[in-house]
């Protein structure tokens, strides 16, 4: 099938794009090259892996298929070599970037619809497969999770999780709703990107203790 | 059963306590509301959650209840509009923190107790319950966890689920022991609260590299 | 077997080892004693833990065997008493944290090669089994994993991996294979120590944002 291919191909394009946004972080935090490899790993399967464990689903996709591990790590690498032309490739990276989004976002999601779950938790299960790579990145480096701060990430995951549950029950084509869906949730992410949008802050400056 | 009744509702007040001091903590690092509400449920349902990958149980609490996701999001979110008031609820927040506490650490040592656990991985299990949705909470805002620093916070959960062990071998009936091992419990929690008490110290000032 | 009670006696060694280095790195941030356990308990179990839930194994170690915890619990509080000798015993630490490393690394690449992994998941294995309990200690410590920049760490695990998985097919006795493997990635830790040997680091200075 020509969706399954596009589709494959897409998976592809974001855990390469993913492992190599945290090779940069972890040059922003001179780790070694093996740090470097090991990011970028975790920050491309993290998240794939973590619903997988949290759904009690094995075996974890890069432990089926090892090669996963050997691409995001080679990325990883790569970034080295091409860190000083990464400047000028930055808004293909932040594009390459809200791809991987919204990818995982519609994977994490048909997995959950293929065990049967309920709403909840397939849109649950779409943030999880997108966001908590990021997530893990963040946490590896000390920084505060982006997620929780960054420019609607979390909710261009719900958003286009909700539009692709939502279009499943419309009858229109499966392959033309997650076109839909990933376009929709694209176009949120690089327009909050360009303008800045954000979620509202709360700002809480007493202690309970 | 009344008290699976009372159980049911205090399991509830718990993860609602939870997830509204997670939401003060995210409000003191100025996270958005998205931020707020994932680290809410995080909180909320992420000792339980932990607790039941490492035993090999599925499926986890919210994901047969996805409810639960709601409601610890729901109080997350709550939170923001009554944070102004949250100073004069303090020590109700703090009384329901300690709640949660012992109904977390009961229902850990049960569930353990139901897959036939030795007594150490029983305690451990209420342990985890009880405290790792606060280290999660203090990870994800880069803090040092304050369950290694705070007053008895493990210890009470401890205390909590030795106590409720060893009344089960007694032949009180199952109602009256778990009361009193949550009273004591919560009156131990609460004198360290009010009276300063914490553990001793370990400092260590010299490097081993 | 001889091989056997040998193997079992390294890792108790490699469990109270990590437990101990684990307390020095609690006393440095002075936590207390509650803290330092646990922290010792999380240092020398989850990276067996972390193994065990990535490929589905159930039960974990110390859920089938509750004496671990009880161990390394141990270790780390009588690491409070003996800390003021501890300086004395720096070089004797650093080598036991090393045996622990191959020990480790030798572990978990026997439970992959027992679940009958491919080569890349078998070296994962191992390397997480013997890295991912000390990310977890500098995580709970919010410092970054030393793993990320640390003197040929992961790399001890990898070569150590690689030699043993490429003796086993060879037709050398599984013994000395074993032995063999970890020497060399004991001498390659031990130099790296000595001459204070690094992977060259990756330095980024710029922002994708």
């Amino acid at each position: 099938m020509e969706s399954a291919l596009l589709f494959q191909i897409l998976y592809f394009v974001a855990i390469i794009a993913e492992a190599m946004t945290a090779a940069l972080a972890a040059g922003r935090r001179e780790m070694d090259w093996v740090g470097v490899c090991l990011l970028g790993c975790v920050t491309a399967l993290g998240g794939g892996s973590v619903r997988d464990v949290l759904l009690g689903r094995h075996p974890l996709s890069w432990v089926e298929h090892p090669s996963y591990l050997l691409i995001t790590g080679a990325a990883a690498l790569a970034t080295i070599a091409i860190a000083r032309y990464m400047h000028h490739l930055r808004r293909l990276f932040l594009f390459l970037d809200a791809v991987g989004l919204v990818v995982f976002t519609v994977i994490g999601c048909n997995v959950a619809i293929g065990l049967q779950m309920p709403v909840v938790i397939v849109i649950a299960s779409g943030m999880i497969t997108g966001c908590v790579g990021g997530v893990l990145r963040d946490i590896l480096c000390t920084d505060i999770p982006l997620l929780f701060r960054a420019e609607l990430y979390a909710t261009v995951s719900v958003v286009t999780g909700g539009i692709y549950i939502a279009g499943l029950h419309t009858g229109i084509p499966h392959d033309i709703i997650i076109v839909f869906a990933m376009l929709v949730g694209l176009s949120l992410r690089l327009l909050a990107l360009r303008f800045g949008w954000r979620m509202p802050k709360f700002v809480y400056t007493q202690s309970l203790h």
